[in-house]
């Protein structure tokens, strides 16, 4: 028992190994380590914070609801019916948290060198304050562990949130949400802001067998009748304006592609119209639909300002049997190839330079970083590059991100770090990530003789602070 | 002459640079440089290794049959007729194995740090005993030396099998091979298994001339009338089972593309009928009917539990005046832009949880790994990635394949260096390269904090032995 | 005053950290470092050096005329009117230079780790002699001080072409130029040559408005008449004779995509009639006409030995409201996706084997470098691989370039460095940079004990001097 492998966490990690630029990213982090978390792009469940109930146990807090965990288990032959994740209430669970806790520990050598395994080593050593080494022989006595810290009013959602020094967090909200969670933690005293992000998509799909019912409760949201698509985009101007007034500074908008284009006024109307009578719509008549409202959305926000991210490129519920089953992300959207040049030429050539617009792209495709979006993001004043996205969330993503974008569009056309998470225990652990990958490729300029390292540290804090407060509008423009 | 330049092997080839990063590099490598080689997937011809004659000269051994080789000399300026491959028995050579020898001596600069370079450098110096660097200087010299070596009964295939520690060598056959020669080598007392591989190519594409000629030969072999798609699938799968009880662990599948789609009945039947009449088939015909057979093919695995390998993405003979008149594999197979996530979408949803399925997908396009194959190999149990294949078989390919896919779908969803190789002598030459390149990452990722020195030895185990015989089925699965 | 931060030009930048690498790379590049600069492909304007007059000021001999300090000037929110490219002549500027200067100098962080600050700080301390790092408190003391270079003798245009060190320079040129500048600078006595590069891109663009005319001026020009596309092609002979009697060794061509196939003689008469009467041209005729005239543009090189380079893979005038009020070539061309092994198919199949012919491609697409262009560099004897281009001319992306072709190609099957600058002052910059990226990348050859140093030295010779000089046709071939 007491010889069980430790974790060690290396104070120098993902630093690079040449002694004199190491030193040099030591310093560099110095700078930027306890900055305040900014958190612009995320998908933590307000309900979480508002209610602010303990964590149920290790498996809840660290594997069932982080699809970077269970797909990588999954892929190794552990059956997606052990998270169960789709059981009624009342039924009785397929394993317990303790049978999938030990599942996971024994696949622990799966995670070698992965993100996951770097963030879930901080979660344990630096929040849990646990550091033997998960296996099959010491799953057990972690799982107990960690339920022993669950008990302590330390590690309830809110007093970590307090803990992590996060100063605002974004969430992603239907578009009909009443924001109600946010309200109560407006008012609540917690130390650091949690804002809402309007995620329309759903409105966007009409070929989706929920469009109707979306729809449905979009206009009850809105307090208004939707009976073509001026309707809708009326409603969407609506809601925007109500998500700003809880505090929001952007939309978030997922899509196949990059397509943002305008239809005929006549094709739209058509569209919509047999959407609404329930007809089938063709993949392609849904495609420029959505298309067209991705671009009503951007004129939108060229007169209210609420910044438009764009996460494009992925095929959402890949295995059809897989998302029925156990339902959406689950590890199973899987990216494809896409094209930004051409499908973002409209956009960008309506609203490119826009004062009020602001466009994020976030990307799965390495290739179109330096072919396409660090061109685009280089030369268009309302385009921004957003963090490296999902899969691309790694230190060694990050590296090629740098290198691919600022030959082209320096660091200023970029977005700032998102951590993106859905697992609110690796916030901490992901902006330390970031921080330390920002820090090495820093030193890594500093080393080459291309940037001193006073400017590379005040570069730091720009990249860890206020690039994100000001492109996402958090703050006021930063004075450049 | 004795100031002639040596061939220097340093000991520390392929490692980081970094003294400290080296030596783990070193203490990695020491744990693996001498495992047995395991060999499952490859080209060398088993009628080599059965008819055990000496090697005729240093020209057919290193230069002639290696389009690595070959191919390089010709963009450099080389008409391809120095080679002669296709000289009819009786006609004279157009020059002799010396002659070529000189001119690919004089080329020697072109291979500066090639992969190919590497290779030779070893198999002078470790397997052949000469140091001399190859120039139009040196050349005879070297010519005779390697003579020499070739009339030793040291140097004939088993012995050099022998001496190189081949635990176990897959070839790849012809779908209706008699694998005598395999039954000769298990015969022979050889130390080291010389297993079939099954590679029906030739059956599946019936827009080439030599179509019905195969699936002739295919009948025969079978001892089945083939009248229509699904007597050919009948067919084959009485083949598998003969390759079975031979040995065979796997099968090899090449395509142009990645796709594998079923297709109604009815069409297999028309496009089968058509192409058994002699009439000209569509391209896209026959590109449905490959992948067509190519989904029967992942439906039999499921059953037999033989490996489904699919290399994708090369245009073969891609200039039809080379091959016409050269034969194919001489370095004219091209690589183009290839799908995979839409391709393997049939595959995965029909066969991507089934227990026996295991699929090995090999690319030529690096934008696939961190964008489809890695996130699908990291939530499918049945899809393994590959090594990097042909052109990618390199250090710095290896280096960008383990960084593009470790982050997202570990080290253990891939399927383990495979040799590939042609090239008999280079097989030692090239586990080592791999067995570097491995150390050299491991290595890094110690250093940079993330892996215990120790974890990366056991690692570095698992990729050098367990990993492939597992994923390839030779032996039984790891215990994990 | 005296404390403004000084550039500090480090005179180990780019070379690599570790110690040992670092002390080969600085060995590597001693040997290449005062070679003469060759410059075989570019866009300075002969004009300049053949008025040879002073330039006006900092922001004209730095900023205004370089896309690349534009815009992402531009992409920072600087307004494109400020530049005022397009400004006729009497009418009053929107801006004095000194204000574009101030602009130019408080966006100096935008540039940081860009290769324009790495151009910029050499061509400021190394040629200007000014050392006091660019801000909004020092931009008016920086300006001043080059104002008083530039009224020096030493500062004119000729007498830095000399102070560079050119050997030759190659400009870019209409089809219809009458190389009157180029007369002139072959009287001057100018140390050091400079060519012309035949570049008939508007001739092969049938759906351009300016087509017509600028057949016209070809036709004048050539001397003959032109009403078919067999005249034109006729009249392209006549000029590349013209071009070559005056020192020309290759033409160049830009092309959205790849594509170099023949038409039907039929097809191309119908394309070229509808344009000669004005009718509009289908997008697709226009892609063929254009594939159709580069193969037989092939054809005529295979015949005259001059080397064509093709340019493939920008959206041109991307954003159409950008270049029809400010000009093209501001940094608003933007690279996309391009497949290069089935469009150079027809070309390669046709002439890759021609003893006289040869092609250098160019690409914007990363992705195309190991997949396709270098596998086909390294079979056929006429196709090499250009320097990385543009968005891609950056030490990062060269790393990347050799690490990516060199396995498959190695270095032979390159073309070398050209600097293809419009930006004058860049030249011995950008070769400098270049310089020091291969002495980095083959110190890390020597450091991973893949090459000798003393080879690794010739071969830093052969890829400044011998491999460019050879591939243009500037000196006769290598000896090799």
């Amino acid at each position: 028992m007491t010889d069980t492998p430790k974790i060690m966490l290396d104070p120098d990690r993902l630093f690079p190994a040449d002694p004199t630029t190491r030193s040099f990213a030591r310093e560099i982090y110095e700078t930027i380590r306890d900055l305040p978390i900014v958190s612009l792009h995320g998908h933590v469940d307000p309900a979480l914070l508002a209610a602010d109930e303990p964590f149920r146990s290790a498996t809840q807090l660290l594997v069932t609801d982080d699809h970077y965990i269970t797909r990588l288990m999954v892929s190794q032959g552990v059956p997606l019916d052990l998270f169960d994740w789709t059981r009624p209430a009342g039924r009785e669970a397929a394993a317990s948290d303790r049978e999938v806790w030990r599942e996971f520990c024994r696949r622990w050598p799966a995670f070698r060198a992965t993100p996951s395994r770097l963030w879930l080593e901080y979660e344990l050593v630096e929040i849990l304050g646990v550091d033997e080494r998960p296996s099959a022989e010491s799953a057990d006595r972690i799982f107990d562990a960690i339920a022993e810290r669950l008990d302590d009013a330390a590690f309830r959602p809110r007093a970590l949130f307090e803990r992590f020094g996060i100063d605002v967090l974004a969430t992603t909200d239907e578009p009909w949400s009443d924001l109600a969670y946010h309200d109560v933690l407006r008012d609540s005293g917690l130390r650091g802001a949690v804002i809402p992000t309007m995620r329309p998509d759903k409105l966007f799909e009409v070929a989706h067998a929920d469009w109707t019912e979306s729809v449905r409760k979009f206009e009850e949201a809105a307090g208004a009748r939707i009976d073509d698509a001026e309707d809708l985009i009326a409603a969407i101007a609506i809601r925007r304006e109500f998500f700003r007034s809880r505090g929001a500074t952007a939309t978030d908008h997922g899509s196949p592609t990059m397509e943002v284009r305008p239809m005929p006024a006549a094709d739209v109307d058509r569209i919509f119209a047999a959407a609404r009578a329930g007809a089938e719509v063709a993949a392609a008549d849904a495609d420029a639909f959505r298309a067209h409202m991705l671009f009503e959305t951007a004129r939108l926000a060229a007169q209210d300002g609420l910044v438009m991210q764009l996460h494009a490129g992925a095929i959402r519920d890949y295995d059809p049997r897989v998302s029925s089953v156990h339902g959406p992300d689950r590890g199973f959207d899987i990216p494809m190839w896409t094209d930004a040049a051409n499908a973002l030429r409209p956009l960008l050539g309506a609203f490119g330079f826009e004062e009020r617009f602001r466009c994020v792209v976030y990307t799965l495709d390495e290739s179109l970083w330096s072919r396409e979006l660090a061109p685009l993001a280089g030369a268009y004043p309302a385009l921004f590059l957003g963090a490296p996205w999902w899969f691309l969330d790694t230190p060694s993503a990050m590296r090629r991100h740098r290198e691919a974008v600022t030959d082209t569009a320096g660091f200023y056309n970029t977005a700032g770090f998102v951590d993106d998470t859905r697992a609110f225990l690796s916030i901490p652990a992901r902006h330390d990530t970031a921080r330390r990958s920002d820090a090495a490729a820093l030193a890594e300029l500093v080393a080459a003789g291309l940037l001193p390292l006073a400017e590379a540290q005040e570069l730091a804090i720009d990249l860890t602070s206020h690039i994100p407060t000001t492109v996402f509008r958090w703050k006021k423009e930063m004075d450049s």
